[in-house]
């Protein structure tokens, strides 16, 4: 059996949502989840007991980050990637594609992988099916994701065939490499851009393979949110019902609703973590700007509906004046109550699927939201 | 009776070092202590719950610094210090004296005050005896300090024998001006530099007023450390001895052992928060730098000896990482260290006084430590 399993516990009764579970070596994940990002081995600003206890139950991290830095032979001498960074639960690695594609002129793709030069030192390294599987067997991630090429938006029909395509032998190099399928799974990742029948081919060949689990990739990468979600409309129906879906880089709140109603499990995205150390929160009445001199003398909580760590405890008068005193504690309170926030929607969205009133939930929350 | 008061508990068999307590609004302080600074409302890095869990009874905070942003009226309103930052234990707050007189060729000393301009925008303030109390009233803190002037190092005698006696007139402007004896208390400062009689001059004058507490201050300005202890040698003398004694500015192990030799009960230095930041930790074997080649594959604790959380759960290697990738966690994990060690220290350093044993517990702390 594979080291992560998907349980599916309910279908919506008017939509595609659905409420499951991810059994992994460390620890069920509840589903759908929002998976804080934790790029270089830490969830930045936060320390692991205060991402546990807001009840994340995955986290994120990076494989060109962490094999750059410190390597993953040292995080491997250190007992693994749990170890190594204090945390005990549920760990998903992306493959470090998307970052090496994403170096632009740094970088040039073949079909043995992609050449690199680090953004650190400028060193040269080669990123490819096999060394990425490799890295993240050395990590001991509970869910690697394959090495695939995530073509830009907008690209032309030809680039993105050849790219899923690619993509596709890719992956079958990435299940051959893969030594550790008792303690990490691999998941697919199906590409095909904006393009229905490329979707649909690029399901059908992932498919195949007969992997624990599928992300769609692809999206989220500059094209309308609209646009988005009517490829997530069909990407969806060509994925198995018993393998838990990823929707890859997707975070704000809209998104997170779009994504669940129309049957995603998981979402990852750097966006909660991001905007707080920039002074930005998520709020159950829209984002706050935390350095608008409106705060000044409001001695509030940032979110009269929030029971974080932040909100129980500060105002947004002092938020304000550690954001504009470039003191740490800023970027750690806006960080704790930006993925409390994320983490307790998320729970908010799984207790309305048992409740079959998932669209009654959502909204309730765009009406107080406000416009995304 | 005066809002803080001091208790003398036992005094060393063999030297001045004495046990007391000092009594505030905020609760009770055992001495001797070390003060972790939170120039800005926020010691910097620290959930306020971290820096009381690992016994921290008191913590400094910044008349310059809170005056200029986010402002003392807004403190007021939000309903003093403690409540603003969420620290419920005892708050020093300084006169903001040291830091405009750092400012250089930004301020200009008269008998009235100093008139500078702010290192944040270069608006021109002036910052007065009564100005200062007026701020550390607003801010509420249990100890506030008298504004003084901190004479350089070297400064000869006739300009160090102006100064003190205009910190004399000042401390009487403070006392004067100070509007909340019920709730807070007013420490005078000790000034005369290297100059015994100075010392001495100054001690007469300002004991004269009978503060609740009393703090020698010229001292730590670049002096050499032996002159600065043969000058405390005398200083501590010249104290009333039922009032605690506060050396200003000065946090390192060794500084901490020499003061207290010499009878002093409160210390309080950015050192070990800055020097957090900067990737450097304290440890029971000496300083350590984290950065160094040598910690790469090392996944033991930074201090055998430590059991703080960031010793009890990461690695010199993991700590080492996250300084080299620049993650606030660096910052959070260190500066945890460093605050529990300096923290630690003086309670052993008490428990040492109790038995009649601090002489031996200094040489035992040296041995390990090595070279200052």
């Amino acid at each position: 059996m594979a080291a992560v399993t998907y349980e599916l516990l309910k279908t919506d009764n008017r939509t595609k949502a659905r409420r499951g579970r991810v059994h992994t070596p460390h620890g069920s994940i509840e589903t759908p989840v929002f998976m804080p990002v934790g790029t270089a081995a830490t969830v930045k600003a936060m320390r692991p007991e205060e991402v546990k206890e807001m009840g994340a139950q995955i986290i994120l991290s990076n494989t060109y980050h962490l094999y750059l830095r410190p390597g993953h032979e040292i995080v491997r001498e250190a007992g693994g990637l749990h170890k190594f960074m204090n945390w005990d639960r549920a760990i998903l690695t992306d493959s470090g594609g998307f970052q090496v594609f994403s170096l632009g002129d740094l970088r040039k793709i073949t079909e043995e992988g992609v050449e690199f030069r680090s953004h650190i030192d400028g060193s040269k390294h080669m990123l490819s099916p096999e060394k990425s599987i490799e890295v993240q067997n050395a990590l001991g991630s509970d869910i690697m994701m394959a090495f695939d090429e995530c073509a830009p938006y907008p690209a032309d029909r030809n680039y993105v065939k050849n790219s899923l395509e690619r993509t596709t032998r890719w992956l079958a190099r990435c299940k051959e490499a893969h030594k550790n399928t008792d303690n990490q799974s691999l998941f697919g990742i199906m590409q095909g851009g904006m393009y229905q029948d490329l979707r649909y081919q690029s399901a059908m060949e992932i498919v195949d393979l007969d992997l624990p689990g599928y992300a769609i990739g692809g999206l989220s990468v500059g094209e309308p949110k609209e646009l988005m979600y009517s490829v997530l409309d069909y990407c969806v129906d060509y994925l198995p019902a018993n393998k838990p879906r990823y929707l890859m880089g997707v975070g704000s709140p809209d998104c997170l609703f779009e994504g669940v109603e129309r049957g995603i499990d998981m979402f990852d995205c750097v966006l909660p973590t991001r905007i707080a150390r920039n002074g930005t929160a998520m709020t159950s009445r829209g984002r706050v700007v935390i350095k608008n001199a409106a705060h000044e003398r409001d001695f509030t909580a940032l979110d009269p509906e929030c029971d974080c760590y932040t909100c129980k405890n500060y105002s947004k008068a002092y938020l304000r004046h550690l954001f504009k005193s470039n003191e740490i504690l800023s970027s750690m309170l806006l960080t704790n109550h930006n993925l409390h926030f994320l983490v307790k929607l998320m729970g908010n969205i799984r207790k309305a699927i048992e409740e079959d009133r998932f669209l009654e939930y959502k909204k309730e929350f765009y009406d107080k939201y406000g416009k995304f």
